[in-house]
């Protein structure tokens, strides 16, 4: 993907350590920032510099080899790594892929360059199968961020847009803002400008508005976990345009590759939700006239916040999965249907 | 209500103008202001210095008696206040209660005090009427700000909840920070706070996840015109709770003084919906460290940003609502007897 006319990923091997778009200076800025160390990794995971659950598993996959490089203890960094964050089951596919190719650290460079390829090749792969679900002039709403920040150069949710508006077919999108963190209104609106995509932020409260006013043809969103009957876990907020688009006849679909599929969890209710820190929803970060980057409390002082990251959506709510292997049902039939080709 | 320790109303008649509490600088900052003109007024309405559906008609009665006193033209004031926001049918019925004492000026004042107390009067009985839904220890989702910063002392949704506190019920209120103007983070979480009452402040987005996990017992809301066949409008963001409370069984009640219900709309799809500034959106105010008020940037420059300030409920949705008269059915007939006994 392009940034400012440059063609950039969220993260790459840089020599002896991974490099990576940090996320947090975004849209103000557009940083590089390097993990040189497992827990340096560790820790941009956890601090959300970089995001996305496919993402996350790619820079795990590299800091796991990193860690072999060092001839560090491969257990101990596949734990700290592991305990990150919890919702994402990329992170483990990620990892997990990576150690199979141990104890050679240039086979585990290999694995984890093997990994990151995969998932640009099966976002590519996303965004042309999602073409289907494209027509002239489509309005989309999405949440969060699924696009190239979360999945190296093309998104899972973000893929089929781009794939649109490189065929001349103009789609617009209704970007949530995405509170508390905003990745729709920092991250979503950014691409989507780089890329020269129509776009406007919403309010997260509007979105069932705009359904309600049928001026939604699709909503799209990536997802974190995706259980084996279809029950999938995203960023908080997304059940909620779930139900919005059921009670509308919109379509709501999940764009997520294989890698966030987990069908060692039977269902939602078995995926563990991240619950953040409360700062996430008492502050917000913003740049101030001058272009310095602020974080301001809208709180009282005193006011006490919950912060869970993640929400489910039933699997009954999910009109359908988009993944590099082509659209299915939301349903253990359809999801086990996407593994019997391996 | 108390402020720190004393009782204060939202807005008050001073002598020979309009006190009022600048709701745009809590909970930072307790600010008095006065609006000492038909303008004046006008602009704290339109600023939101002031707001909140029932205030909204108080505030605008008390400026059509302060024209008449000023011996100013009353119908270009009626038509001036008249024009400031579409949405909140109380700014008529305030405005229409006054304008019904003309000529006097003693008697439109007297008019818009009246109208006043009887709107205190009517919080306190929806308090009242509401403790019928209270028990002890229930735990309460509310949305925007319908405390006693919207209406006089009591509040509509929060009325009973303060009656319930007061009777050793030990409520537990959800707080929706209500993007994008954040009444919930900033104004009702300040309010619950002043008086004692246990609380959380959530994102938008996070409202459905409680319901779904049955950390929910009540979604209570206010409204900004109930429609005669109980369509209603309310805060953006009210519809995606009524429809996540009927997905999980859980009540969704309207608070509602019978100023707020408009017979003369038939239903949701005739009522304006107020669009207001792209900016809400796109900046967050809040304190920095130094307790400095600031506003902040938090979309890129030049994403566009849509604002609808509020959304419809269909009646279908509502399991009642909770008015000074009582608790009847969001429905023509439910409706219709509120008023039979006029």
């Amino acid at each position: 993907m392009r940034v400012q006319g440059r063609d950039t990923r969220a993260c790459w091997w840089d020599g002896d350590a991974i490099a990576f778009l940090d996320q947090r200076a975004l849209p103000a800025r557009v940083e590089v920032a390097w993990a040189r160390s497992v827990e340096e990794a560790a820790r941009a995971i956890e601090d959300m510099a970089v995001r996305g659950a496919p993402l996350i598993g790619v820079v795990a996959g590299y800091a796991l080899a990193l860690a072999a490089r060092r001839g560090g203890d491969l257990t101990a960094a596949y734990d700290r790594l592991a305990r990150t964050r919890p919702t994402a089951i990329n992170l483990w596919t990620g990892l997990n892929a990576v150690r199979s190719a141990a104890p050679g650290a240039d086979d585990m460079l290999a694995a984890a360059r093997a990994f990151d390829d995969a998932e640009v090749a099966a976002a590519e792969a996303i965004g042309t199968h999602g073409m289907a679900l494209m027509r002239p002039g489509i309005r989309v709403l999405t949440h969060c961020n699924a696009g190239w920040l979360a999945v190296q150069d093309w998104g899972t949710a973000l893929a089929p847009v781009y794939k649109a508006a490189r065929a001349g077919l103009a789609p617009f999108v209704f970007v949530g803002e995405t509170r508390p963190r905003l990745q729709g209104a920092r991250l979503t609106a950014w691409e989507l400008a780089q890329e020269g995509v129509a776009h406007t932020v919403i309010a997260d409260n509007a979105a069932a508005h705009f359904l309600q006013r049928g001026e939604v043809d699709l909503v799209l969103t990536g997802a974190d976990r995706v259980a084996a009957n279809g029950d999938a876990a995203n960023k908080i907020g997304t059940y909620t345009r779930a139900l919005a688009a059921k009670a509308h006849g919109v379509p709501f679909v999940i764009a997520a590759p294989l890698s966030t599929i987990d069908r060692a969890t039977p269902d939602g209710a078995a995926i563990p939700i991240e619950e953040r820190g409360a700062e996430e929803v008492t502050h917000v970060e913003g740049v101030d006239e001058q272009g310095v980057l602020r974080r301001v409390r809208v709180t009282p002082e005193g006011s006490a916040a919950r912060n869970p990251g993640f929400d489910v959506t039933p699997a009954a709510l999910v009109t359908s999965l988009l993944t590099e292997r082509g659209i299915v049902r939301a349903s253990r039939e359809g999801i086990a249907s996407l593994f019997e080709r391996d």
